[in-house]
């Protein structure tokens, strides 16, 4: 196709990537996007914004303003409700040693647990895994607060793949050790990372299990080596928790959706998105905040730059990703009951760290499709190009068929701040976020003009 | 070779890559090296260590005695006369204005500056060229402070390249500005870091350009800023300077090496290294501690993994990277004089940053032999490999027809601390520096597998 019409709209005949265009966004990124500003906005004048919460309630409204702004074509809200757990105002642990001293640690209970109605004294004891709880079973756990003593393991390159095999100890611990009798359990944070900050995260009390539900908190990483010290010298007499979180019914929240028309298969949808909701300690700033904003500037940068995609853009910010998924599933029931039709759906929410390229669905061809031009890529520093799964947002539109595409940054630093009080916004470096957001935009675009 | 004997003495006779090795090398990277723990003694223990300084003589001492624990067969120093720049006690820089006030800023003199010898005071100029320098010329500058008001490219993806474009201001600008009868210089850092840290680095007075020698001081990125407005406003009555840095005659100093000898070829030598100078100011954690405790871990690596290297595993530590190269020229010298052979060298001189990939030389094949492992090395986070220069210090060897290769991590974080007081020990994150040691050890491994 090397004619002139080529050099006079390119934007409109082209099927291979412009180069030059590709420059342009990544410049456009670098010099001009509103990503950093718009995050720290997020971060200061809403904060944390945790599922059913007025923050969350004020972040619906901060989206749906902020992509007006932007230009869109369309903006919407899809209603959702959601659950509306609330931590509380006070929380902590004390352990008390035989020889009659008392050490604090600091702890942050799991999304989704009881408190502990008023202070909980017991005696405690300490497992390594699921199977030395089993093995001990009732006759040493009734009556006790369990230490799941399971350390992330350090050894692996992927944080991830660490938290998935660590993980189950947070999301049904504690219904675990319900059924040999325990009365709370204490779990280590999901995380390599030396300090003293616990990490939160939803636990489910799984009545497959166990019908009883006890209170589970987590400890911080020297928290635990500090705790797991005393339980080698066996000079812990007992432990003292409490908590005052509580779950409240059910809340009106929504997903704020915002459109820009594709210019010759309107119908035709790629899907960018993150999470609106976060934990409720710190900014959540890399999680999610970062997915939120990067998400959103696609519709501002191909305004600015004058891009006019064929297909039609839709930025989604979901609402309720950490405890429930309820925005995602309401998404996809609505993906069947309108009849959207998907060219592909991806998903920021791994941080707003450098990229390193995506995981892309293998299903339809469209792998293929990006990884012929992998050369290309490169120097956009997307270096990675992968089957590998979405992510946990767009995971019922992959049951749906969708295309699924995952943002992948690097992943070195995400769990040192997940989930913690110290995921703020200060730890968000300009150059990375803007990067991360300009690797996204230059996917679509690709998607866009290499698919009819 | 899909025999018996590979399984019995795979490190033997193995001509592939052994990811059971390599699996088992990054493990022990991740929990057992002493890259971190090493560097944070060089940081305190030790502190920045300009060529010449006392503490350059007591880092040589430091990496000398720890490359003995760590089991080198040889270790050894190479004499070498490096020069002796001392900062001096005091440096600042006062603004005047017309309306009687004073503005103090941030500045850092330039190494190898000559001092102000007593408070220098002069009206100032602003250019935003060497062209603009040129045209308005010796009328407009005479007896005037220059102020290079030339930006770092932030909308480039590599900081190494927008470093490239604008450094000559820095290396230069003096003996430019003096050519036309400027008093002193002061440039904008090199960073798009928008804090208030100046970054010093190298100048030079080029004798062909001028036989004058003026003063030079960085300013921070916000104070370039500020006297940037003051320009546009034209409120500037004069600028008041002070340093007292001086050139002391050169000093003997060394390059310090270790030798882990080849089992097949022990005449054959594949080089890692660093450079342990640093400039005057934070730690030089990341320029180039980094490097140093990654290069000199191989050896302990090597060593408690019982791997025995078919070629000599060398580990130099470099003097005087940052104002003179005299150690890398030295080193180059001595090859030439003893006749060492080299596979190849390769130096980590970019920052103890998550890692990325290689800058290969093209010119002996070695680039071919790693490339055909591409897939193998990505799940290894070395992701991009290409023809590339090694780095300052292997350069001489690199003239020499010895293949250069540099270690790339990422590259957005780097410039914010280089040469600054920022660049101290916790900016180092722990995982992503021991990471860049293993990719630097893994890629050693192959060349030592991959080449006879």
């Amino acid at each position: 196709m090397n004619f002139k019409g080529v050099l006079l709209f390119p934007l409109l005949l082209i099927s291979q990537p412009d180069t030059s265009f590709l420059n342009k966004l990544y410049r456009y990124y670098l010099t001009k996007s509103a990503c950093y500003g718009s995050l720290k906005d997020l971060c200061y004048s809403v904060g944390h914004r945790l599922s059913g919460s007025p923050q969350a309630a004020k972040a619906v409204t901060w989206s749906l303003n902020t992509l007006k702004t932007y230009g869109a074509d369309e903006v919407f809200l899809q209603e959702v409700k959601v659950p509306h757990w609330v931590r509380g105002k006070k929380e902590w642990c004390k352990v008390f040693t035989k020889n009659k001293k008392v050490k604090s640690f600091e702890v942050l209970a799991l999304g989704g647990s009881i408190s502990t109605n008023g202070i909980l004294k017991a005696p405690a004891v300490r497992v390594k895994s699921f199977d030395e709880l089993e093995k001990i079973g009732k006759v040493a756990i009734e009556g006790k607060i369990v230490f799941y003593d399971t350390r992330f393991d350090d050894g692996l390159i992927s944080q991830g793949e660490a938290y998935g095999k660590a993980v189950s100890y947070r999301s049904k611990g504690a219904s675990m050790a319900a059924k040999y009798g325990a009365r709370a359990v204490l779990i280590r944070s999901m995380t390599s990372c030396r300090d003293n900050e616990p990490h939160t995260g939803q636990m489910r009390y799984d009545t497959s299990i166990s019908n009883i539900k006890i209170p589970a908190f987590a400890l911080s990483y020297s928290g635990a080596d500090e705790l797991s010290i005393s339980f080698d010298n066996n000079e812990i007499d007992y432990i003292q928790l409490y908590s005052d979180c509580r779950q409240y019914p059910d809340t009106l929240s929504y997903n704020v959706i915002a459109d820009l028309k594709g210019t010759t298969h309107p119908d035709k949808i790629i899907l960018i998105g993150g999470h609106l909701d976060s934990w409720d300690v710190g900014h959540g700033a890399h999680d999610d905040g970062a997915g939120i904003v990067q998400s959103m500037e696609i519709i501002r940068a191909f305004k600015q730059l004058g891009y006019k995609p064929k297909h039609t853009i839709r930025v989604v910010c979901f609402m309720n990703e950490e405890n429930g998924l309820r925005g995602a599933n309401r998404y996809a029931e609505e993906t069947k009951n309108k009849g959207w039709k998907h060219v592909a759906a991806m998903e920021s929410d791994a941080g707003g760290f450098t990229p390193r390229g995506f995981g892309i669905d293998t299903t339809s061809g469209l792998f293929k499709k990006i990884y012929a031009h992998r050369d290309l890529l490169e120097k956009y520093l997307i270096q990675y190009l992968h089957d590998e799964g979405g992510g946990a947002d767009i995971g019922p539109l992959e049951k749906l068929g969708v295309p699924c595409i995952g943002f992948i940054p690097d992943g070195q630093r995400y769990f040192d701040l997940h989930h913690t009080r110290q995921d703020t916004f200060d730890k968000i470096h300009k150059r990375e976020l803007e990067l991360g957001g300009a690797a996204m935009a230059a996917l679509v675009y690709l998607i866009d003009i290499l698919t009819d």
